[in-house]
């Protein structure tokens, strides 16, 4: 029997239907490179819709780039991006944000189920500029975040306000911001809320690879193209990076889909025959689980591992079946 | 009239459908991820087959970015890498090279219609080892060259020859390799000529954006995904970029589309008004043209602009049409 | 009154007669640059004799940097450093690493008094590669440790024993070199302990700002002045780096000015009012304070601070008086 | 015979006595680190008045290092720094400002006897900002040039006048400052002149290892101790990079020594028995010389090579004795 990639990760689910037949639909004709063409205009012009706002859009293949990127443009070398100590930047990109910021730090701040504490935020702020420590020159938000609960406008406000009260910067990762949107979160707020680039996942949304960030700050979209050339994110063919995004943005599939894959979290959830750790918000069930039996599930044919707090972390997308939340939940009834 | 790119570059056409309908053939079911699923592998398997050789192989958004990765990979930052003066990783990759390679250096070498001048190459290797200016650490080729021109096996062998001598590395930059074998460039011999990191161009070729890494020497992929997923070069959904390689050269489209290509910009240099200054051995026609012409060019609606060398560039892809062809050189003819 | 700083630090005092006279008596005549003549030849030979050793030695004028240098040289960006969670390249030195070794990561390790918890480097070491971090590729001792302990010879020994028997490589940051001898660390040994690479503090011994980059295996001695040229450190006027050693390991100076220091570190601790909190093995003490006496010392004339841990640092150097220690012994008994 | 290293550079002198004294003079007592002592203050008024401007001044160890941390300050790793394309950090420095300005392009400009021509840089200027080539942003000066030629305030600001219009940064490397001021060029001018950073040689001009960085523009001075001290350029031991500034600049002998330098070219180049190059306006003549008589000239026990222009060059400094010079002469007058 070959291992069950369902919940192992929402990257591990194909395109859905509306993005690759975008992609199909986008793959005629001779066009400008580079993001200049009109596939790429258009979709820039959704995003814009989707967030009511006027910020200057790119599509890039790689959240990781995508994110390291937006450090880079942030913060200096000898300065720090304040983060979650377990957000994606810290724990999952191989120091991109090193590469890309070169040398830049990032300094992890504590918080439950992936929130930042607002308190450790406020004591990082005041730490005294010395010239041997890094000093904060951004922060970096996750929305949803990485143990699949979700702030809301409000709290996100109350973190970038003393941030932005000494001229800092804020970026926002939003992998997950399509479950995050479907949790309840007001995408067309986050132009107030102080964020100046904003990256939305596409490839976890159910897109195939592509990531868009969004420039609010305009600012900082100066000589942004060779910035992204630079770092190996300005595809010639830029339009299949941007199709995807049309594809979903303008079927509403978006949000659909990101609705769907957080319900069957919930399903999951409310079945589970072991501890759940984190509030299940949007598209994550977090368990407590022994080695002993994540060993059986994991013999029962179940990709699953252990994440950064110990617990066992089930993904869903918009992609999984109620009958393969089912079948995993009897899978797990039985180990239990 | 809105412009005509069909001549602007090789990455202007769609993707050529049997890289599409790979593509949608291989976006089923749930999979792992970051290139360790069962079409990354098939994809890696055709690609030795292609080559005749047992290589790693790794699927990749970026080939500015492969590029600088393999740059990085064979240079340390105070060493450099010899390349022609007007070899893509030097005029047209804004600097990634020494983004990725952290101020490693890029040395140009003279050479006539893109290739290496020999005596250069070994005037170079002969430059004393000083503390205050960057060695040789490895050689760039690039093949077929970024003026339309293909090396034969023994050309390269008798650039890689005195460069391995002396311990260094060679990359081999195939953005138009498919060309290049069209043209006549055996691909089964790249694993004799010294070659330790190739990038096939997928782009160029017709695929939408992927290209191949290539390493031949085994001792360079260790830790290779860390690498990449540090650059921004690892996707999580590995497939998307592996499915058109098994597409093209499953099918032999790679060779075939290629060969088409090339018999293109040798019908459009057949009758040219211009003279054409390089030899018309791959898929690209470069004319002399004065400034006065090229802006009637441009007011007709064909996209052209100068080269490095001060010609105009005229490229030839898969879905270039004798129709096409025949329009512009109608056009050339007009304002000749 | 102006502040006393003969405690904040051991490079508070000024540089120790025998190496201002080294460096005036070097002051001579025209010579060659870079590191190649004869006063830096001669430093080199001294360097080799106080350590037993056939190494290449380089002299630089800073200490962050000869540490960057060397985890640069030993660890590739996507691949990280183990170090004491309080090492001083880990918080001390603004990202240094990070910006010489581009990216490359910086893995804390804990234990007491600034001493790796060999269980901690075992579970480090048997972390799974994954693409997603950046593996360990080396290791970063401190002698004497950051909280003035000194590792054994036998100690270091069994933390670098796995690292080697993996092939990974092993920095040994000796800023206080000289005071781990004089508390009895045999510098003879480090050859035998697996030490690829050993920075030796001149600065925080008494000499002007210099350190010497000894380099036992000679395969990353190459290119190693282009290396040093690029970081910014391969002095033109070298033998002003090189002329202190001189004076300082050819009069015996350097470990008898540690044995000083080490000896009033001592006589500190025996009088101290406070609880000591370290073992005092070296040139430091470490005391338990709380704000409001902390305030009083201040207020007292007396540069001390908070350290990492939490406790107030005091440091001895060559040039501390039997006085001083016994004024500031004084000024904490009325604090206390 | 050993060699003779008089002519080879002016680094191959020794320190000044001015320099030496104040350094053995400011080696007393305890005093804080990183550039906050009294030593570095006085220092830092010193330089303020010799410039008759309100900047601030930071001391650090390397020409090298300094000239590159303020390349990183003025451009974007996918911007570009314009210089002659013979200047010290296009052709001598390893590639430091890539290293330190993280892939940051170098923009060779031509002109005779090293300064930049006009026509060139305004060319570069107008060169359109593609996303694929590294965009200008900052211009670098150096006074005196590579090739012993002085640029008057009047020919600076005729270069920096288009670049200030656009906004982009200026660098002004003055390893050889002194001997362009001795030559005529009013320091107290350069604070009209749009230079943003400025670097004072010490070195070159008789000190021990020693550069001021001098910061005009106060906006790039924020974090800027973090800033070197990432660097690798933030002594501890701040006073030693302070001291000679203080003895060089308060008794007049930095310009004095320069004088006599510059006076000293003079007299070898009023007898040279070859041809002369380049204008003798500071401390450097050089001379077109064939292979065999340099070889004759090397044998006689002159050390001399061959610089970029493939010209032999004479280097005076402080030290170069009238006695010395006509050596030389003799011995040139020998082999000619």
């Amino acid at each position: 029997m070959s291992a069950r990639y369902d919940f192992a990760s929402d990257n591990t689910a194909p395109a859905a239907p509306e993005a690759m037949d975008a992609l199909v639909a986008a793959n005629t004709g001779f066009t400008s490179g580079y993001g200049t063409d009109p596939v790429s205009a258009r979709a820039a012009e959704l995003v814009r819709e989707l967030l009511d706002a006027d910020a200057e859009v790119r599509f890039v293949a790689s959240g990781t780039a995508a994110n390291a990127v937006c450090v880079a443009a942030l913060c200096r070398p000898f300065e720090a991006m304040l983060a979650h100590h377990h957000a994606h930047i810290c724990t999952d990109e191989t120091g991109a944000p090193g590469l890309f910021g070169h040398g830049v730090g990032l300094t992890g701040l504590p918080g439950g189920s992936g929130k930042i504490d607002p308190a450790a935020l406020a004591a990082a702020l005041e730490q005294p500029d010395v010239s041997y420590r890094q000093p904060a020159a951004a922060l970096s938000l996750t929305n949803a975040t990485e143990y699949g609960t979700v702030y809301t406008a409000e709290a996100i406000a109350a973190l970038t306000e003393p941030v932005k009260a000494r001229g800092y910067g804020v970026h926002l990762d939003g992998a997950r911001l399509a479950n995050a949107a479907a949790a309840g979160f007001d995408l067309k707020r986050i132009k107030d809320l102080g964020v100046d680039l904003l990256v939305i996942g596409g490839t976890k949304a159910g897109m195939p690879p592509t990531e868009a960030i969004v420039i609010f700050d305009r600012a900082l979209a100066r000589r942004f193209d060779a910035r992204l050339k630079q770092s190996g994110q300005l595809p010639s063919k830029g339009r299949f990076y941007a199709a995807p995004f049309i594809g979903m943005l303008g079927s509403g599939a978006f949000l659909r889909h990101a609705a769907h894959a957080n319900a069957m979290a919930r399903r999951l959830a409310q079945g589970m025959p072991f501890p759940v750790r984190h509030p299940v918000e949007a598209n994550a069930v977090f368990v407590e689980m022994d080695d002993e039996r994540l060993t059986a599930l994991q013999a029962a044919g179940w990709f699953a591992y252990r994440f950064l707090d110990g617990t066992v972390r089930f993904m869903c997308s918009w992609a999984t079946t109620p009958e393969a939340v089912d079948q995993l939940g009897e899978s797990l009834r039985q180990i239990a």
